[in-house]
């Protein structure tokens, strides 16, 4: 439809049919639904009534195309103008083929493979009839008590950037062609802003931040999937600058709408434009209804201060109808966009066909490749990996067995379809005797005699543990980042054996891993691998596959050291100066400063060589960019991946600037013995930062560069 | 002398003798000390000559009157102007008499106490020479990982304001009268600003917070102290901003000098000039002069880019000389305002019998009788307290015998004019037996079973620990806030004993307690009571003082909670709302959100009852203060102390505004069935705060008051 038509709906519209267009609702409160019959429950408790979702104007949650369709078809019974539904969900990591949990394909370093995922899943997704997706989740994080952290990319601002256009390109294609690609989902990029930024890291809680630290490290994820064209932005749960984001007006107009030049439809989180009341910046639900709507949140998600307020507002003159008219309008350009005026059922009726892809072969193949790319190989003395598959494997501990292996946020995905540890190990190992248990929290006297039983007749303990997958997650916040407290009598039992310990980790988030460190020979990190989990973690130990992942996000030596990110400032007394005073420095009595394991840290079955860094002249001016090159060499006897990691330092700045900042990356295949040179490129504006008075601009002067362990260069920006 | 003959001394200078009263060295490098000889190193090591010494402005850090008088004499030999050096020290809690932590301070809610411990800090200290003490430190601290939060009187801005306040008078008397005034010491409020927020507690670490938050929270008890007429200000360490307190001219000119009217002498801390260079925000110590003078620090402390630099940055007209003059006639004026120009021995040579007040009965009476008053009863079942005194009493732990009870920053407190908590409790108990431990770190397992065979024949354990006094402080942060392991195996072998223990804790930071808690059936929180400790602590356990410490600071549940702090923002989620959902809440899955134990939490022997909260109209206005009445009143059989504290929260504002928020308090005594009726007036101007454009005004609505435990009502700002 073009615009002029998309107008001439508009102004044929009701004051309440617009308010109905703002509207999101869950496919229970639908006629056609398999829960139909049963909504009358829910409806009261949110006050409205079938004639109300008879308005509503997007569906979130619903699962399946055979829903979705019944729902449309029923809706557009009854609606005078015939505007479609837009279907919404959650696709974080897959729909039914579950990828690695996000703060894995972080560790991958691998963009392509970060855009892969999300193709997959857009196929998967828009075969069962979605038309949106509520990801990428980009939030910059530097906590990990918070539960969510498992959906982030991590703690790197540009990291998270790449990955976050990556996953748009994945999930839209070319945004412009979403009406005829009906193999691509619009995405939604979430949440605006900083909501990874809670304080103490407990879920949902208060953020505060300096406006430099805003923009400099948490806005350019969100900014850069809306430069790759993410059709929508969610609101964040927490205050920005003291005021809730859902009703921030300066956020939403100013930065997102002006700054960022950001034109799609914004949606509330759940719930998120009512809880403005419980924030207390507004009295009651009309004023937060004027206030999200001041700020352009065109859906509200699961409340009713629009449908409720809207109207009154209007008719009372506190609020513009223009203000309104706007937000329906991005919210029919979506679906016109989508080529839902055309086609309501989006790709569906004409091709039932499609749904065939959903857990294909293919796909399942791919989850294998991304999970096994994403583990990160954390420790691997006297290279006890990786294991030859004659050995006799004891595999046991409560990660053993189970198929909880997707991570939280795998909504559509199913347990059932997951390949447990033991039924991957099965499958390349000749010998593998198990012994799990059935939980993570409590692991019985009889469970860990029975795993130091299979154990003793072992050539090597393989050990699975970790957290269960709703450890982590929205509302999954935990104060103390250990494992839980039953794993350690058995980690100490195992360990006591004398065998070779190799321990697979699966959490969601990064842990203090004292106490199972030290006890562990080797220590592979698999995150929450998704539907292929076993297989990729038989690739790794078996080494079909050499690990290559390189960790997204400090691991802490302790709880008390978060937040701890590899990006700081020197501060005035650093430990580690040349005139550094013996006592009087930045440090703990208690633990080092560094943490456990840095951001960017992760082993190989090989060893890779860097030479020659090489830079094509000593300055860099705004005309004249820099070429850096450094030739990597594989000097092992493995092929491997290697991540080439570029970080520079601004030595003096306007204001204090961290110690390194990651520039640039690029991920190589490397056989043994073979060299490659990879050449970055840096310009004047890779050089640019924040100053106080949010002025964005670079500094005259000296640069150091750092590539590998210990390469350094310096430059002169002139 | 007058104001014309500063301007005629300043006329008479040369840059290098201006450049010269900038600068502040130890007493080490004057000749006249009884260093006097050792000091070719130092020199060479500083990069500066005798003929500089003889420049330098001013001393920090001589002991005595003797040393000040031989220093002051033998520059004045060789001053061509004849201006006197002014000598600085660090007196935090007393000279000689050394009273509690500030923090401890803090838990009195006493600012009668607060301003006579500072009244005799400053006798102490003028008696022997000194005329401007590097105190209050008010640095707003909410996380106790870091080791000043001893310095500090806790987590809140309008009690630190308060205390911040009291201490000023305290020190200086009237400000305008110090130059008579021989037993007042001029004050040095520190640390301009923020320092209490260091990142992860990490001492010297950065500092990120919003505009709002630091004019909110850190900036008022920095204020309140230049309101009460502090003659000095010091820099802090971090940047603010991102740029160096001491660097940083937005901070120093506009805030500290314009907005807060501070026309007085800016000293930097500790060599903090010169870290400029390590921030990175200047590129060498010629930059990091520069910046400092814009930023008008009058004072460079044990640094010398001042000395080294300035003369050129003015020669080649980089900085203009008025810049200098500036900082110049400030340090002339303040030592005018001392009279040192009059007497450069101020008080010295006229009364030398005024030493005897050094640590005289009267002092330490003072000292034993704030000790008590600043302790916490945190728990007390089955009233274990007090004891009766002819209970035979064991005495145990690694705080039992020693003297090191004075805490961090008592320079010159000498540990063995300290009373132990054993002598302590020989002066009032009839029977004890003690069994020490020679450190908190290492407890021997002799030691153990020596306390175990004592307490096994006593009516009740008396144990004494915590941390040894230089496990906080400066530069000693922990990251884990838990007590030395070693304790925990003692805690347990004498809790299996079974008789009741009552837990004196000796520390200088909220704690988790668990693990210590639970095994004590009393726990006193004595903080670092200073050279009475043990007498004072034998007061309240014998009941001679009835406890009535308040926390001024909450207790974490756990170091994973940090930051936790009474006056947090609601959230949109907030747990105990009226609609929370089960699991969608603000919450972590391992501990609960309350902390351990609560700011303003303390027990009492005798118990209270709060009645009648009434107020005197509904509403309030610009030109109508409320007035805000309650009666307390004393309902157990002993006399006590109650501090009543009124906590508002503004129900609806422009930011999100915290759920309560200290805005007064009173400190009451009342015998048995005494009564008595505390009356606060609060105004329009208390309820203003910082709105997102810096804008500090109200909003028109509703307040919450809440007094005691469960008084509440409400009224309405017209």
């Amino acid at each position: 439809m073009k615009r002029a038509g998309l107008e001439a709906i508009l102004a044929d519209m009701t004051i309440s049919e617009k308010v109905g267009q703002l509207l999101q609702l869950a496919p229970m409160f639908y006629k056609g639904t398999l829960t139909e019959g049963e909504i009358t429950g829910p409806m009261a408790e949110m006050g409205i009534t079938q004639e109300v979702s008879e308005r509503a104007g997007s569906v979130l949650g619903s699962a399946t195309a055979a829903e979705m369709m019944a729902i449309q078809e029923e809706y557009l019974k009854t609606s005078r103008l015939g505007i479609p539904l837009i279907f919404m969900a959650d696709v974080v990591h897959g729909y039914k083929t579950i990828f690695p949990i996000p703060l894995a394909i972080g560790a991958t370093w691998d963009v392509a493979l970060a855009e892969r995922m999300a193709d997959i899943s857009a196929r998967e997704a828009t075969a069962a009839g979605l038309q949106v997706t509520f990801s990428p989740m980009v939030d910059l994080v530097r906590d990990p008590r918070w539960g969510r952290v498992m959906e982030s990319t991590g703690e790197d601002s540009y990291l998270n950037s790449e990955m976050a256009a990556s996953f748009v390109r994945g999930y839209q294609g070319d945004a412009t062609k979403l009406a005829e690609n009906h193999e691509k989902i619009a995405a939604c990029v979430k949440h605006f802003a900083a909501y990874g930024a809670a304080e103490a890291g407990r879920e949902y809680n208060t953020v505060d931040m300096s406006m430099r630290e805003l923009y400099q490290h948490y806005l350019p994820a969100y900014e850069a999937a809306i430069q790759a064209g993410s059709k929508l932005v969610m609101t964040a749960f927490n205050v920005v600058d003291g005021v809730p984001a859902t009703g921030n007006e300066w956020l939403m107009r100013d930065v997102l709408r002006k700054e960022m030049r950001f034109d799609g439809v914004l949606i509330s989180d759940w719930g998120a434009v009512k809880e403005i009341v419980n924030h207390g910046t507004a009295g009651n639900a009309a004023e937060a209804a004027e206030q999200s709507l001041r700020a352009s949140v065109d859906i509200e998600m699961m409340t009713t201060c629009y449908l409720e307020n809207l109207e009154a507002l209007i008719a009372d003159g506190t609020v513009a109808v223009g203000l309104l008219d706007e937000a329906v309008m991005r919210i029919l350009e979506l679906k016109n966009d989508m080529g839902l005026f055309e086609d309501p059922y989006r790709g569906l009726k004409t091709n039932p066909e499609r749904q065939k892809v959903i857990l294909s072969a293919e796909h399942r193949a791919a989850a294998r490749e991304i999970a096994a790319d994403s583990m990160v190989l954390l420790k691997n003395e006297h290279a006890v990996l990786p294991l030859a598959t004659e050995k006799r494997v004891a595999l046991v501990g409560p990660l053993a067995k189970t198929q909880d292996v997707l991570g939280a946020w795998s909504w559509l995905g199913d347990t059932r379809d997951a390949v447990s540890v033991e039924d991957g190990m099965f499958a390349q190992f000749d010998t593998v005797d198990v012994a799990g248990a059935a939980s993570t929290e409590h692991i019985t006297e009889a469970e860990i005699a029975e795993m130091v039983r299979v154990a003793q007749n072992a050539d090597v303990i393989v050990l699975a543990l970790g957290e269960a997958s709703n450890r982590s997650g929205e509302a999954n916040s935990i104060a103390t980042i250990r494992l839980p407290e039953a794993q350690y009598s058995m980690i100490d039992a195992l360990h006591k054996i004398g065998k070779p310990v190799v321990t697979v980790l699966f959490n969601g988030r990064p842990l203090d891993l004292h106490g199972l460190l030290e006890k562990s020979d080797a220590l592979l990190e698999a995150w929450f691998p998704g539907t292929e989990a076993g297989n990729a973690v038989a690739d790794i130990l078996s080494g079909k596959v050499n690990p290559n992942g390189k960790l997204p996000m400090s691991f802490p030596y302790t709880t008390g050291q978060i937040p701890v990110y590899y990006n700081h400032l020197s501060t005035g007394r650093p430990a580690d100066a040349a005139d550094a005073q013996e006592h009087y420095v930045s440090h703990y009595l208690d633990i080092p400063n560094q943490p456990l394991f840095d951001f960017g840290f992760g082993l190989s079955y090989t060893t890779f060589d860097y030479r020659h860094l090489t830079l094509s002249s000593d300055t860099i001016s705004i005309n004249q960019p820099l070429n850096i090159s450094v030739t990597v060499k594989n000097t092992g006897n493995i092929a491997g991946k290697e991540t080439v990691m570029l970080y520079i330092q601004d030595l003096v700045g306007k204001v204090s600037r961290p110690r390194k900042e990651l520039k640039r990356f690029e991920k190589i295949m490397l056989a043994p013995n073979e060299s490659q040179t990879v050449t970055f490129q840096i310009t004047e504006e890779d050089l640019r930062y924040y100053k106080p008075n949010l002025d964005f601009s670079s500094d005259p002067g000296d640069f150091k560069i750092t590539i590998g362990t210990h390469l350094e260069a310096k430059f002169c920006l002139v």
